[in-house]
């Protein structure tokens, strides 16, 4: 059984097969197998010949196979297919997939297709496109399952193997009033568990997790996750039911995130939200990552001027450029950890911006045994591998080796401060505690750890 | 109702209720609240108390709301139960929980409440914990829902109805021969709209998408992703069905892999597998932080000695040194960046190891973009921000902003390409790509920029 699974997944080119059975053949393979496996299968081909490949299948089907085809993929299909095929489509996919790929075809083949699209449908999409970016509504699909709450179980259960076609799940169906608020909801498990003649309002749990239209869509997604649902109701302003997110949403939208939190800690701005690595030009790259690096280089420049101010201990004391860019590089690492751990603990929701005391006393002992730690090693380099052979008679190596034990301990708990405090500011700004991202972090700490560097030199060295 | 279900969300301190109450209020509380819900609440409690609250519930529900307790405190409330009490909860938690859980509680722990537990329930923990860590098999569950491919729709819906308690879901079941070999699969879905009397082989879907014991549980993960599957079997080598793998589970892996890349990302060795930001102590933290700081601070005083070895150069034109950090830290923030595309566009199976040439021509577009914009940017401020009065006659500011934006040029290009190189090749070599982390990345490209430098500036200003 499995040999035949493993057969079935790497038919690469199905135009290798003899020309006379190739439709029936690939017929049984679209019936046999996952839509996300054809998909893949057919994405390899130009996209009108995969609309050949996929025209002659049953229109639930095809639809099923279509809404698994890259987003790229699905907008140069629908630009070359008749407006009654494309309609056809646009009825069959899940609603929240039709509307987000709606507002993404040209806007005159929008204007084609509207109108060939049944009255419900054009409110639909008009409805689900309306909600604001990275919203619950704006993620949500309207392809739920309602149960009135006087039906019995049976009855319910035959109700919901009708509606079962075109609904997104039927394991969770939710009990609506004349209003259509949200009463409760019963899970197609409690249904069958239950008396056949009890009826759905005994059954069902109204104590429901639902979110706002206006919830943030990760907010949602960390509910179900939370909670281990398969859907989550999505209410509107009246209370009433507006929509689901299902579970398989959630877990695109989390990994989303990831990215998107990822690259904001990385200063790179907006490159996954429309097109994938490979996909997208190096000039839309090099936009996307220039922004911050430009910025961050001017702002660099600022530790161009301390140095300058400094110029003359640097030629007296050759040997202080030496740890610069050990000083520099370790203050950014260190930094950046505990702005990495802090930032994620926040995302987790460990940690709270009332834990701020207790973070800042956790991160100022972990710094001072960094701190400690670096600077014996630091002290160590200069006593034992030289390079101040040339330093002026009143000093001593071990002053110098005091010195810079002394500001790279110093910069070591201020950096692993800073980085702890950055997020924790950020997130009380009620802005992303990841846009104090890690280069950003890099170049504040190295413009505080030149000062105590310089500093801390005149200070023990006495010039 | 929705104003009912946020009053129950809210009560925060059940012991504010009269005494006399008390137990039944909190019994109504159990059974109409999430069990989470009711987790996170009595999870403030000490674990003797949340003892005592629990005790007199219904084992099954009790079970549940005791899996969804913080571990920690999962495992110092078994250590204070009797030894009854302790088996009774671990019959009734799902088996995938109760084998990771049994695995954390100290061994004479184990060793009192392995005999009270059922023969079948000893062979379950011994099975699934004897899978290696971060494997599929270590992750699955053993509480699903078999079929007889002989059955009828109804008999089937039937059996799934009898067996529910005791399954994590009955909304996908598997289809088994006598061999225990995986024949197929059917939604409980499927069975509801099939004919009652049609057998569940002809309803089946033969082709199941499934894990082996020994995959990585990340691409068991991402399978539930991409298939948007509700659950994925697992099988052993001899092809039997062992266990399966749910989505929620799925949605746990992916937000941990998420957590440990982030921190493998900056350098920060295993923190989150064992306890939280805030659970872990400042000693724990250090530990976990300093190996890499340490490793990279070694490295980076390579760059000192480069710096060292121009010393002279640098007393000569001390202009140099104040492009020092901005050199550092700009080669560091662009290798960073693409090492963070590259990393992600690994993770997400964007691009693979043989995309490489198609890879590096991408970044090093981006490298020289980047590039030129920074290097007339430094060279702008060279000219007009001085700081050069001190020159040698022989030399023209010029000369001098012409080398300093050549070689941050030349920084930046080669920045890029290391960034996006690295990752490849330690996907290649079979190691996580996030290994070659943002700090270790800083500090080569830190070596690699000095050199790039001073070798510029000599052959510039010909010194």
């Amino acid at each position: 059984m499995i040999k035949r699974i493993l057969k079935s997944n790497q038919v690469k080119n199905l135009s290798n097969n003899p020309e006379k059975n190739k439709t029936e053949q690939f017929e049984e393979f679209c019936k046999t197998s996952h839509p996300a496996v054809v998909a893949e299968n057919i994405g390899s081909l130009s996209p009108d010949d995969a609309w050949t490949k996929l025209k002659p299948l049953e229109p639930s089907l095809r639809a099923e196979i279509f809404t698994h085809l890259e987003t790229d993929f699905q907008i140069k299909m629908i630009e070359n297919l008749k407006r009654y095929d494309a309609a056809l489509l646009f009825s069959d996919m899940p609603h929240d997939e039709r509307a987000d790929l709606f507002m993404l075809i040209p806007e005159d083949k929008q204007e084609v297709i509207l109108p060939a699209l049944a009255q419900a449908e054009r409110e639909d999409i008009r409805r689900l496109t309306a909600y604001e970016e990275n919203t619950a509504g704006s993620v949500m699909t309207s392809d739920y399952a309602p149960l009135s709450p006087d039906l019995t179980a049976s009855q319910a259960i035959e109700h919901l193997r009708k509606v079962a076609p075109d609904k997104e799940t039927i394991y969770y169906a939710y009990v609506l009033d004349k209003q259509r608020k949200l009463m409760g909801f019963v899970s197609l498990k409690d249904l069958i568990i239950a008396d056949r003649n009890a009826s759905v309002s005994e059954i069902m749990h109204p104590e429901v997790i639902f979110a706002h239209v206006g919830d943030d869509k990760e907010d949602a997604a960390r509910k179900i996750q939370k909670y281990d649902l398969l859907a989550l109701p999505v209410v509107n302003d009246k209370d009433a039911l507006v929509g689901i997110i299902t579970y398989d949403d959630a877990i695109d939208i989390i990994t989303q995130e990831h990215t998107e939190d990822l690259e904001k800690f990385m200063a790179i701005s907006g490159s996954h939200e429309v097109a994938s690595y490979i996909n997208s030009s190096a000039w839309t790259h090099f936009k996307n990552r220039a922004g911050w690096v430009v910025a961050l280089a001017v702002l660099g420049l600022v530790s161009g001027f301390i140095v300058q101010k400094y110029e003359e201990l640097l030629i007296q004391f050759a040997i202080l450029a030496t740890f610069m860019p050990m000083l520099a590089d370790t203050g950014g690492n260190t930094g950046s950890q505990s702005a990495t751990m802090v930032v994620r603990a926040l995302a987790l929701k460990e940690i709270a911006i009332k834990d701020i005391f207790k973070i800042l006393a956790k991160e100022a002992k972990v710094g001072l045994y960094l701190g400690l730690l670096l600077g014996v090693i630091a002290y160590g380099r200069v006593i034992f591998f030289g390079g101040v052979d040339s330093i002026p008679a009143a000093t001593s190596v071990n002053m110098i080796g005091i010195a810079i034990a002394l500001a790279l301990a110093l910069q070591v708990i201020t950096a692993t401060l800073i980085g702890a405090l950055l997020p924790i500011i950020a997130s009380w700004m009620n802005q992303d505690p990841a846009v104090v991202a890690s280069p950003a972090l890099t170049t504040i700490v190295d413009i505080t750890g030149l000062l105590i560097y310089f500093m801390m030199a005149k200070l023990v060295l006495g010039v």
